[in-house]
């Protein structure tokens, strides 16, 4: 039988998550597979902190060459998080030869071709489906039976934590601090929780997939990015009494060498796939030219899910005889012959608060239509108060910078903008 | 750069879609994939047949021959359908070490075990994504990334023509005789509609699905079926009014080392993600201990959605070294060490006509009860007539056995029994 000797990078939840999976499984591996797995080292940050997995106290270090120089770990899993350290133990892992499974989205988004580039020179396997979503196969949906696919769009609800959020303000009409307050207490967002309410996350994952879909490096700082901090719990019910429904969107679309990525607040009709995908799920929707359109949905976090994925890689790896990566040229930057634009198109959502005289909705069409920004739906909602009342348009399709000029055109006295929201249609 | 020399068995519809996907692709996966494709021959039964794509009329073929025993022809890829001669000529291309790209799941489903070995012993490589759902890759999320899973339950909407029927009698309140008449019209379903609407090709895809999700042969023979044509209107709208979508649902559950597999009209809440695919969309739902739910959905039949899955197996087979099988033992019969059963547990709608007299609900509630099926929710619905009211049913789940015991000693004369609608809750 095939013994795959491992080392751990990191042991929190996800690695605590891997090894239980692993020795729960194991006998089934080794029957099914005819491969023996072992986890031989693990690196922690400290060998007293109390953990809730059975990780044997022995496995465990503090030093990252115990893992990174022995030549007996042929397979290394990197479980920490974060650009750095992680990269340059996954560096230094590939120059040894020695295979990575990662569920690291920093490391991958921003370094991706080193690690590549190292990966091939070395013959190593590079993988990295536990980085994108959990257990959703994206990865290696993208990287296999979509090969034969123009993909011209992609969308995803692909962070948890921001789903949850929004779900809840859509479900009950709470405000967003009161939701984050709650999430905070569940565990369910960071104490900090920018790197989610600000799109960070959605964008590193984007910038992995678009660049798998669209074979090209999609670099993460072409993600246009917005957070859902400015979502107003006014907007989201004003959006449901018009049939459609607030997520946070990671976009994805190219046309020709034209492509666009943005992570921004959406709202999609309530009959969209993506709209029934609630509270902490993930789901990711596509268009191909050949597949047409798909969708994948699952747990996208939490320590079992992401430890399926790392544990199937890990399998793959231990099974395969050469190790295939994706075939395009995958450099820091961009390539040459890629556009990558921030005019995009999309209709708005648009909360004004108008003056309640005669002639203002005149006014504000008129300035639109100057952009050619032409309206499709229009709702007069609530009372007036001190002379003003709320109107809410929804445009058809339209350039987000001849939008943002006709709102900045917009005079105050007349119309006070309160909110604008892109809307996939 | 890699030549790979293929063969078509058959140039229907899929087998038009794969010859135009791959000719219209063909720089992209010269580029991409370092791999130059050529179709050199492709049989048909008629070389005077008019084709909507555009084969080249000099390498279409009558004689299987040209194809099957020309040495420079590596891969074989099959659009036949049928059992036979479909499968023999697989087994003669996998003999010659040809590697084999089907969409036939007739053939893989009944002789799964044949192909593989033959596969095996000549280290050819067998691929059949397309035989099961079209571009919806569920065939290779089972075979790698759900590897670390113990699959505990999956359930599919896997049949595109009875879930395009079902639909339009729940959105519209139609006939069965009605919609089936137009979407043969409509050619959504086939003149003889059987193998659709009667469930075998829902249930043949059951049996490889379910084969992989639980690493044991699952035969054919072993899948309990039961097709839509008996399912009425009037079904339809009590469940709809109860909160009920009904699909054909091809359901797997697998615990310990026993196994149920069974197609049959379901009734599934309204809010579970199975209920908003309709029309002829397919979608696949599992369990799994360690990804928990997870869904897939997409387009499960038509010419270019499967031609995607063909073309993506025809790309993975000329990039991978070697190719992986599954690796439980593929019998044609079930492992000894399985139990299937039919004694499964679900909850059930049973509509009954009852005598609209006092003592009736006890009566039929008290024969229920005396085989321990519980009743969870009771309606009467509409006027009496000639003495008789409908009354429906929800049951706690009950054992299948038990629940036709009760029901075959129910009392005519006191309720007639209508419909009996499996659920899952």
């Amino acid at each position: 039988m095939k013994e795959v000797v491992i080392g751990f990078l990191g042991c929190g939840n996800v690695g605590g998550g891997v090894w239980e999976l692993l020795h729960g499984f194991a006998p089934e591996i080794a029957h099914r597979d005819h491969v023996a797995i072992r986890v031989k080292k693990v690196l922690v940050r400290s060998l007293d902190k109390a953990r809730s997995c059975s990780v044997a106290p022995e496995v465990l270090t503090t030093n990252p060459a115990d893992i990174l120089e022995d030549p007996e770990i042929t397979l290394v899993a990197e479980f920490m998080g974060g650009e750095q350290p992680a990269t340059d133990y996954l560096l230094a892992a590939l120059r040894q030869g020695k295979t990575v499974v990662t569920a690291n989205k920093v490391a991958v988004a921003l370094n991706w071709h080193r690690l590549q580039e190292e990966a091939q020179r070395h013959h190593a396997g590079l993988y990295y489906e536990a980085s994108v979503c959990g257990a959703i196969p994206i990865i290696s949906t993208l990287m296999s039976p979509l090969q034969a696919n123009r993909i011209g769009q992609l969308m995803g609800i692909i962070n948890g934590t921001t789903n949850y959020i929004l779900s809840r303000m859509y479900e009950h009409g709470e405000d967003y601090s009161a939701v984050l307050a709650d999430a905070q207490r569940l565990g369910l967002a960071e104490p900090d929780p920018a790197n989610d309410v600000e799109g960070m996350d959605a964008a590193y994952k984007l910038s992995i997939m678009a660049s798998l879909a669209f074979h090209a490096r999609v670099p993460y700082s072409k993600v246009y990015r917005e957070g859902i901090t400015h979502v107003t719990a006014m907007d989201i019910a004003m959006g449901k009494e018009m049939g459609y429904v607030l997520k946070l969107l990671a976009i994805a679309k190219r046309e020709g060498n034209t492509i666009e990525v943005r992570v921004h607040p959406t709202f999609i009709r309530e009959r969209h796939p993506l709209a029934q995908v609630n509270g902490s799920f993930n789901a990711v929707y596509l268009f191909g030219h050949a597949c047409k359109e798909m969708m994948l949905q699952g747990r996208g976090a939490g320590d079992m899910p992401t430890a399926s994925a790392v544990v199937g890689d890990i399998l793959h790896a231990a099974t395969v005889d050469a190790h295939v990566h994706p075939s395009f040229a995958n450099t820091a930057d961009a390539d040459a012959s890629l556009t990558f634009t921030d005019d995009w198109h999309s209709s708005f959502f648009i909360r004004l608060s108008a003056s309640d005289t005669p002639g203002v909705l005149a006014e504000i069409a008129g300035g639109l239509a100057k952009e050619n920004v032409s309206i499709a739906t229009m709702m007069q909602k609530g009372a007036v108060e001190s002379g003003r009342v709320p109107l809410i348009f929804i445009t058809h399709a339209a350039s987000e910078k001849a939008m943002q000029k006709a709102l900045s055109r917009l005079n105050p006295e007349v119309a006070r903008l309160e909110s604008v929201i892109r809307v996939e249609e």
